[in-house]
C-alpha cells in the first residue's frame, strides 16, 4: 500500500507564511507533502495539469489556498475526482469575506471541502481525517490529537485559575 | 472489505426537503446512507452518543445539516475523527450567510468540510471523492459523473443556439 | 476590416433568461454575438479552448456571466488578453454579492471587467463602449443610444407630472 | 439562602485578556464567580458535563465566551435550563460578525442572552440583572450602578466644556 | 411570593404576529404576561415611564421588539434595571440584519438579552429561564419542555425513516 | 416671505410607487412640490442644470431617490448649496444596502442628509423640519403630527388588548 | 433676529476626538456651538430634557454622534421636531456598520438626517445648509466653501502633475 | 493612426499612491497617460467638461479611483461613450465594500467596468486589453506580459520548495 500524500497549493508565495501550519500538521500525521506556488490566472495550464494528473501522482488529496477572487480550489476541483480542501486566505480588504464566498459557493457537481479563513492547521487535519478511512494509523493519531488537544484546554484552564483568583 | 456508508444528519425535518438531493446522491453512488434529524440543541445527547459510536458503526463520513446557528456540523466533529461534511441551510432571515459562517468559521483542531448554502448535492458528491481513496469504484463512478456533467452542459450549449437564433 | 464580434458565455442555461438583454443589445448595437453555455467547472477544457482561440476566431471581447463563486469569468480572463466582461448573476442565496466579489475581486495582473449583478445589458453597452475604439459606427451608435436615453427619461418626467397632479 | 454565582465560561484562554472586565463586574456586584476554558469543540464532555451539573453546583447563570464560530454558548444551552449569556469575541477575521450570528442565531427551543461583540462588562450586568429578581441587593446595587454611569457620563460632559473652548 | 410577570412590548402592532409566539409561551410556562405597542420614537415618554415603573409594577422581565433602527429595547433599558430581552424583527429591508445590530451592540453599562431575528418563542424561554433562578416551578417547567424537545425531534427523526426509504 | 417648496427628484418612474408617500407628506406639511425623474446617468445635464438653479428657483430644499448605485443625490449636492436629502431605494438585488451606501458614504465638503431605505415619509418629514426654522408654522405642524403619531400608538396599544386577551 | 445655533451631542467623550471636526466646520460657518457628552442610555433623562426644550433655547439643529448601536440621535429625534443630524462613529467592531444602521434605519415619523461613518465635518457642512433657508449669510458662505473646495481640487491636480511625470 | 492614450483620474490626491502603479502598467505597456485630480463632488464641472471632450481629446479609455460613496466613474460615463474602468479605494471605515458597491451597482444604460477594490495595476492591464483591438503592438505586450505573469509564478514555485523542505 503507497504511503498518504496531499499537495499543498498556493496561489500566491504569500500564502505561503499561513499556511506553514498546514504542511507542519501533514507532517505531524505522517502525511507527505509536496507543496506548489500554482495560479488559478497566471499559471492556469500548470493547474490544471497538476490537478489532471494528482490521483495518478500518487496524491490522496489536494489543498488549495488562495484570497480575493479565490478560485484556485474550484479550478483544481475542476480537473480532478480527488476531494479538495480550499483554504480561504484573508486579504488586504473586505477582511476575508470575498476568499470565503468564492472558495465555498461551488456550483452543483463540483464541490470544494472549505474551511475557515485561513484555517490551514484545520486543512492538514481534515486530510488527516479523510485519509483515516483507508490508513488505520491516521485514526489512531487522530484520537491521539483529539486526546491532546483536550488536555491542552485542561491545562490551560487549570493555569486560568491563579490569574483569576488575582483580579 | 465493509461497504462505504454514509450518515446524513439533519438538525431540523424542515431540512429534509433540500436534503433529499444528497441522499440521492450518495444512493446514486452506491454509498449506504443513513438518514436522521438530530439536534445539536434540542437531542445533545444524541449528537454526542451518534458521533462517538459513527466510525464503530461503520460509517465513513458524517453530512451534517443545519440553519442559523447551525452548530451541528462542529458538535458531531467534536466527537469523532471521522470527516464530517457541513451543509449550512439557508433559513428565513439573513439569506444563509449566519448558517455558513457558523458551520466554517470552526476553530483550529476541530475542521467541517463545509460546502455551500444548500449545497447538498455537492455533499454527496464530495462524500464519494473521500471515499474514493479507499474504494476504487468511487474513482471510476466520480469519472462517469463528470464525463456526464460534461454532456449535458455540452448539450445545454447545443440547444441553446436555436434559442439565441430566435432573439 | 472585420466585423465587430462578441462572445456571451453563460455558466449557466438558467442564466439565458437574464443574458438575453445581453445578446439584444450586442445585436442593436450591429456586434455579431455567438452565445454559449460553458461551464468553468463542468466543462473546464472547453472554457479554456474556448478562450485561448476566441482572438484568433475573430471575437473582440468576452461577456462571461456566471452566479454563486462563479469563477468563468476570471478562468476564461486567464487564457486570453482579449478584455473580459464578467457579469455577476444573483442567485438563489447571498442575493448576488458571492457572485460579485468572486468576479471582481480578481488578483493582479488578470483583470475581470466587472458590471453590476444581473447587469446584463451594460455587459452589452460596455462591449460596444470598447469596440467605438475601432469601429466609428459603434461611436456614433452610443452617442445615439445616450441620447435616447435622455429623451426616454425626459418623456417619463413628463408623463409624471400628470400622476403627481393626482396625488 | 445560597449566595449568588456565576460561570464564566471561555472557549480559548486567548478570551481571558477580554473577559476580565465581566469577571471584574460579577465581582464587583459581589456575586461569586468561577471561570473556566472549556471549549465547546476541544473539550465537549466537559461542557457537557459542566452545563449539566451547573444548578446542582449553584450556579444561578452561564456565561459563555467565544471567537468565530462560537458554539460555547449554545452548547452549554443545550445542557442546563439555568440562563445562559452568551459574549460573541472578535477574532482575526471578519470582525466579530461570525461570532455574533453563531452565538445570537439560536434555534426555537433553546435561547442564548446575547451581549455585543466584546460585551464583557455587560454580560457581566446582565447577570446582575437576572440576579436581581431573587436577591434585592443587586437591585439596589444596580440602581447604585446606573447612578454612577450618569454622574461619570455629567463629569465627562462638565470636562469636556473646556476642551470645547479651546477650539 | 407574587406570581411571575412579563412584560411583552412592541415597536409596532405589525410586530405583533410574530410575537404571538413570545406571548404564547410565557403563558405556557404560567408567566403572567401584559402586552403593549409603546414606541422608543413615537411614544417616548410612554416607553420611559412603562421602564421605571416595571419593577414597583411587579414585573420580572421585559420583553422588548423592535425593528429597523430597533431602539426600543435599548431606551427601555436605559431606565430599568431589571433584565430586558430584545428581539430584532425581520423588515422589509437588510433582512433583519439592522435591527440586529441595533439591538445587540449596546454600550458598556447598558446591556440588552439579545435572542435570534425573530426569536419570539426563544424570547420567552430565556424569560422562564431567567424566572426559573426565583420560582423553582419553572425550573421543572423547563425541565420538561426541554424533554418535550428532546421528544419531538425523536419522532420527526422516527417519521423521517420512512420518507428515507422512499427516495 | 415667500411659500415653502421642496423638489423631489427620483432617479427613475419606477421609485415614484414609493416617493408617493413623501410627496403626500410634503402637502400635508403644507409644502409645494416638484416632482421630476432626472436621472444622474442619463440626464446628467439636467440634473446640474435643476440643482445649479434650485436656489433661485425658489426651492428650500431637494429631497432625491435612487437604487443600486444611486449616485443622484450625490451628484445634485455637487451643485448646490442647498440642504440635499438622499432616499436609498430598495432594488432587485443586495436588499438596498448598495443603494444606502452611495447615497450616505458622500466625501467630506458635500454632505447628503441621508434617510432609511425606502424612508420616503420620513424625507418629507425632516424636509418639514428643516423648513420649521424659517416657517413657524412648520414647528407647530410638526408639533401635531407628533402627538397625532403618539395618539394613533397609543390606540394601537388600547387595540391590542383584547387580541392579547384572546391568544 | 437671533444668531444662528447648533448643538453637538456626543454618546461618549471618545467621539470627541473625531468631532472636532465638525464643532470646527460650524464655528468656521459663523454658527454658534454648545458641545456636550450625552449619553442616550447613561443619562436618558437628560437626553430627553435636553432635546425637549432645545428649540426653546434657541437651538436650530442638534448633531447627534454615537457608536455601536448609537440610539443617541434617534432618542433625541423622538423628542424634538428640530431637525437631528446623525453621525454614525467607528467603533471597534463592524468598521461603523452597526452604527450606520442603527442611525440612518429610522421608523416613519422620526427621522434622523445621517451623514457618513465618520462624517463629522459633512454634519457642520449639513447644518450650515439648513441654516442658509433662513440665514442669507450661510448661502453665500456655503458658496465661498464651494468655491474653496474646487480651487484646492484644482491645486491638488496641478501638484499632480509633477509627481505624475517623476512616475 | 495617433498613439494610444488613457486618462487616470483620482477623486482625491489620497488616491495617488495606490494608483501610481496604474500609471505606471500603462507606461510599460507604451499607452500615454494623462493624470488628474478631479473629483465629482468637488468640481463636479471639471469633471463634466473632461468627460465630455475626451475622445476629443484623443483619449481611448478612462480610468476612474475614488472611495467611498465614489461617484466619480458613474458620473464620468454619463457624460463619455468612451469605455470607464472603475477603479474602488478602500477608505478609512467598510474595508472598501460602500467604494465597490458605488461604482459597480451602475443602472442600465451606463456601465462603469469595475476591478478589484485598489485594482490599480490591473486597470492599466485592462485597458491594455481594450486597446489591444485597435493596437496589434498591445496584444503582444500583452501576451508577452502574460507569459512573464507564468513565469514569475513558476519561479516563485522554485524557492519555495527549499523553504518547504525546512519546515
Amino acid at each position: 500500500m503507497k504511503e498518504p500524500k496531499a499537495a499543498v497549493i498556493m496561489g500566491s508565495d504569500s500564502d505561503f507564511e499561513t499556511m506553514k501550519a498546514c504542511i507542519r500538521t501533514l507532517k505531524k500525521f505522517g502525511i507527505a507533502v509536496e507543496a506548489h506556488v500554482i495560479s488559478a490566472h497566471r499559471t492556469p495550464e500548470r493547474a490544471e495539469e497538476f490537478a489532471k494528473n494528482a490521483r495518478t501522482n500518487g496524491f490522496d488529496v489536494i489543498i488549495a489556498a488562495a484570497g480575493k477572487a479565490a478560485h484556485l480550489a474550484g479550478v483544481i476541483a475542476a480537473y480532478t475526482t480527488l476531494p479538495v480542501i480550499g483554504v480561504p486566505m484573508k486579504s488586504s480588504t473586505l477582511d476575508g469575506l470575498d476568499s470565503l464566498l468564492s472558495v465555498v459557493q461551488m456550483p452543483s457537481g463540483i464541490p470544494v471541502a472549505t474551511v475557515a479563513i485561513g484555517g490551514a492547521e484545520n486543512a492538514g487535519i481534515l486530510a488527516a481525517e479523510i485519509l483515516s478511512l483507508k490508513y488505520d494509523v491516521q485514526a489512531e493519531k487522530l484520537l491521539g490529537f483529539k486526546k491532546e488537544l483536550a488536555e491542552k484546554t485542561a491545562k490551560k484552564d487549570a493555569d486560568l485559575q491563579k490569574e483569576v483568583a488575582e483580579l
